[in-house]
């Protein structure tokens, strides 16, 4: 059993409009030494795999064919055995 | 400078629509050996603060008042001077 986390992020140059309403916010809220907030997604998914490496192809495959957008996303993937 | 990364997912016993979502359309993808998603939220937070510890108590402050829902989120913080 493997627990794969996929950290989405937006793209340099890409605006991140969550970011930008939370930096808003948070400034008028008196937070005025916050300079910048980026928003990230993450998904924890947990596989019934025995091979890490092929564990690794297929979240790759998810990532490519449902989580991200590749025109804005990029991704990290860590594999940990649990 | 610290960047405070703020890792923000639903508590126990909290249904996670977006998870089982994910799920269900990952099997519809054929990945069957997927067992569980979860789904989480993150903000990274560039602040222009000196003390560590004052900076991770803005933040803990952050997360009450604007960022975190104490009914149904759980939340860490991570501090890394940058």
């Amino acid at each position: 059993m493997f627990e794969a986390k996929v950290t989405i992020g937006l793209k340099k140059g890409i605006t991140d409009p969550e970011g930008a309403t939370t930096l808003k916010s948070l400034h008028l809220l008196g937070f005025d030494t916050v300079k910048e907030v980026r928003s990230q997604k993450t998904f924890l998914i947990k596989m019934d795999e025995n091979d890490e490496k092929k564990a690794r192809k297929k979240v790759e495959e998810m990532c490519q064919k449902l989580l991200t957008n590749p025109v804005i996303h990029s991704y990290t993937v860590d594999m940990k055995r649990v």
